[in-house]
């Protein structure tokens, strides 16, 4: 297909040279150069408007958003972004939003030194899609599928500040005015959280020798662990007193509140990850160096789902898995 | 993200094993092993109802459609298909639709052995998108740039049937009902074209070593002969007379209308592409063994753009480039 005005400037905007794209966009397809002994990872995922982020959600935290969200699955894989082809759906040709759209997405894929190297512009509901391309040594994966019974869980950084953002911008939620009356410091961390999420690139090469599951943390803790549970054939246990929340959410959530937007809420890109603790010791070392916190949350257990403990020591019901299209 | 029914169920009808797909559906992300010696070739395209293709269009074309374009990408560029992410968005979960979507996409998938590796399933206006990927031996890419001043040009197939079929399906095109009372072998082949285009594959192979130029006609011979012109800084003389049309169109429209729907008329999916006189002659040959039919339709020239020539010798004047999407 051709490319059209609009996907040009925007290429032209985000789009960067490296030495291994062969051939960049403007022509049929790209051709990229994957060096010996890596493999290729590869991951795709859209963003629709009222769906994934409300609609006047500004262009340049999409156009970062939809990198950042794919690139978390990069991370989650261990593996190192290169490349990305931006799929843009747009209900009339609106040359500033899609250039805030290209400078959000070339701050973020400037990081990382990505290259954009195709997409494809059409006219219709606002949408946005981004294939994710990235190298991984050969044999070097991590997968959802290979914690064992006894490993510790972790999970990186800290969990819920995105719904807790989501919350103060949801014009139906009556706590919503209260609290973007208050707490402005608190409010722009959870919306910063929100829009510009920090895919967890270099927390992934670390956990590449040592972590034996990762999965990131996009629809919702419960959910996310569930899925690496049912990947590797085993039960989990989640201390609730244990989960990472930042001050911002404790200063305008109360504590049940906190915990519910920590466990159900998504878009946190936070990496959830099995280790034994044996192994995890140096590497709590490691992830400190580069910035980022972790945090023991729980283990793996036989069986299969979760349990949930609570401070007191009971176990507690799960009320909901997290967000997930077509599922009441 | 995690990966929801729909898409699993989707993934499970598509999906097929190769060697090479390290890790398919299902994690984060694909694992992929790029043979040594092989460049990746990457393309993506997305198709949007009211835009692309008629509201009750179904499934089972729209997945074989949503692939087929792509692999037309692939094709314009030499390469090989075999692995593609597939992104959906629907405005509700409807099973016997996406049951039929993934028959039509694991037809054309499993005649190229291709496996769909990934993809993301949301809730949204009615809308497809594939990242198609391939390989390529290093340096051998065709791309849009190489035509020089002399070399013939040629288009593979026959041009104009999508299109074609599209005027019999116009509910606003006061023809379109005479179209559908009449000749209805002829409207069948036209629809065949529209709905399940046959990306070129074989003859881009063949291509590789001879053509100077490729590109994929989508969008009209006009816009993309244009492209191709642009790309290698060059101009084109176009012979109508020459152009080649199937005995269908020629059943269902005048002569006029034929021409109007070759030149300007998308969705055809054939490789324009140019050669020296000398270097086409084998290629001819070569094409007709593997089914392909093949017309030169003109020359290259100095100079930039198109000069159409007519059966008398005049020069006529360009109406349409093509479809564009915010291009009024």
């Amino acid at each position: 297909m051709a490319e059209f005005d609009l996907i040009e400037k925007l290429l032209q905007g985000a789009a960067r040279t490296r030495a291994d794209v062969v051939l960049g966009p403007g022509d049929d397809a790209a051709v990229l150069a994957v060096p010996q002994g890596q493999e290729l990872v590869a991951a795709v995922d859209t963003m629709v408007e009222g769906v994934h982020f409300l609609p006047g959600t500004g262009g340049a935290d999409l156009g970062w958003k939809i990198l950042a969200v794919n690139l978390s699955d990069l991370a989650a894989m261990g593996a190192t972004p290169t490349w990305a082809l931006l799929t843009l759906t747009l209900p009339a040709a609106d040359g500033k939003f899609v250039a805030e759209l290209a400078e959000g997405f070339a701050a973020l894929a400037g990081r990382y030194r990505l290259a954009l190297v195709g997409g494809d512009t059409t006219r219709g509901a606002l949408q946005l899609g981004v294939t994710a391309l990235g190298l991984l040594p050969r044999g070097k994966r991590l997968t959802r599928a290979g914690a064992r019974v006894g490993d510790d869980i972790f999970v990186t950084g800290s969990l819920g500040d995105a719904a807790g953002g989501l919350r103060c911008l949801d014009a139906d939620d009556p706590d919503a005015s209260r609290l973007l009356a208050r707490a402005t410091d608190s409010r722009e961390r959870l919306l910063a959280r929100l829009h510009r999420p920090d895919p967890r690139i270099e927390a992934g090469h670390l956990l590449r020798d040592v972590a034996s599951a990762c999965i990131d943390v996009s629809d919702g803790l419960l959910a996310d662990l569930m899925h690496l549970c049912a990947a590797s054939g085993t039960g989990a246990r989640l201390e609730l007193a244990r989960l990472p929340r930042s001050a911002a959410l404790a200063d305008l959530f109360d504590e049940e509140q906190a915990l519910e937007l920590a466990l159900a809420g998504g878009d946190d890109y936070e990496l959830c990850f099995t280790a034994s603790a044996e192994s995890a010791e140096a590497l709590q070392g490691d992830l400190a160096r580069i910035g980022c916190g972790v945090t023991r949350i729980g283990r793996m257990v036989a069986g299969e789902g979760l349990t949930l403990i609570a401070g007191d020591g009971s176990e507690r019901p799960i009320r909901r898995r997290g967000f997930e299209h077509f599922v009441p």
